[in-house]
């Protein structure tokens, strides 16, 4: 009787665990399928992400702690970059003004990765004191801009046409550090769709050769 | 058998009559139903409102044609405007820039109307040139702003505590007429709270009790 209780007990201490492993299983992959819904907040607390950067430079290399006494935690920069950081095949931007040194690492070492990097922008903002446009291109990113006199005023990113990351932020330090602003992050396949569609025809707009200049216009 | 076989006919036209009303029904239920999920691009095609406005103003009065050449279509900002003006209790606004006349008169017929309006805006953008900010004062709605350098650059509207309004658009004629600009209009308990809560915070931080003055600080 003993043995035979013992053995009944060994199944269901096994069987428990055996369903305690499905369940733990299931919440993961469940947490791996959820899309991301985020909503971050500005002014973002200072933070230092360095690490982020040096991490998607070099994964898995080892950690050289940055020498700047910023704190390295969840802010909503880090968790921008982040985002940013995650694609994979292509990133597609729609920003009025970028200005921020820091974002410019971020897409330029996405660029060097491999990932298909398109950007739009304003004309009149693209020069202004501090843009990182003409870093951007220097290193040999696609950038494209309007001709008119309205501005170019969205502020969006698409990550592997997945992903879309929107708000009110422009791309720049004041933004980020100052400013009240708020910027969505979902992976929803009927907005990214709408904002994707959105992309290519201000791509195709702002084409080059559709660029029309002065003197042949007299 | 004639009478009979009429009597069957009868009795199945009756019934998919039947059939083919509860589908409608049904329809239309979960069309009421079913959250506002809506994305809008500017800049918006030219339209008149003054009938949305009319309507809003003297629901169920006979319509006056307006004498203006525009159509009075369903555009971006047709669209805008009819989501504002299903309020019936609320209207919580965060814009960084308000200098749209159009935009302001559905805020104030609004107010008009009993709904609880609160403004939140930037101090550095309320004297601006054409700012609806003093005439929506004026008319006694509470606004209130920032005292600080960073801009409050939010451009985002909560209708009824339900329905979140945001994107890149700030409420000036230039941005809706001329820019490449984005909207979402979402119904999704998550994203109202997210955003309820910023509203919230800001409208405390901002509450003119907690402004300090120079002649204080000396």
């Amino acid at each position: 009787m003993g043995a035979m209780r013992a053995a009944g007990a060994a199944r269901g201490v096994a069987l428990a665990a055996a369903l305690a492993t499905a369940v733990a299983l299931a919440v993961a992959a469940w947490r791996r399928a959820r899309p991301v819904r985020e909503v971050l907040f500005f002014p973002s607390r200072p933070c230092c992400i360095e690490a982020l950067l040096a991490e998607a430079a070099e994964p898995g290399a080892p950690a050289r702690p940055c020498p700047c006494p910023l704190p390295s935690g969840d802010t909503a920069l880090s968790r921008l970059v982040r985002r940013l950081l995650s694609a994979r095949r292509s990133l597609d931007l729609c920003l009025f003004s970028f200005s921020c040194p820091l974002l410019a690492r971020a897409v330029q070492l996405l660029h060097r990765r491999g990932v298909r990097v398109r950007l739009v922008t304003d004309a009149q903002y693209m020069g202004m004191h501090g843009s990182q446009i003409g870093r951007l291109r220097h290193a040999g990113i696609q950038v494209r801009h309007d001709q008119h006199s309205g501005y170019m005023h969205h502020k969006f990113a698409i990550v592997d046409r997945r992903m879309l990351i929107t708000g009110s932020l422009n791309w720049t330090t004041q933004a980020i550090q100052s400013n009240r602003e708020n910027v969505l992050v979902v992976e929803d396949a009927e907005y990214v769709k709408a904002f994707q569609d959105e992309f290519e025809r201000i791509w195709e707009e702002y084409n080059p050769a559709n660029y029309s200049f002065f003197s042949e216009r007299q």
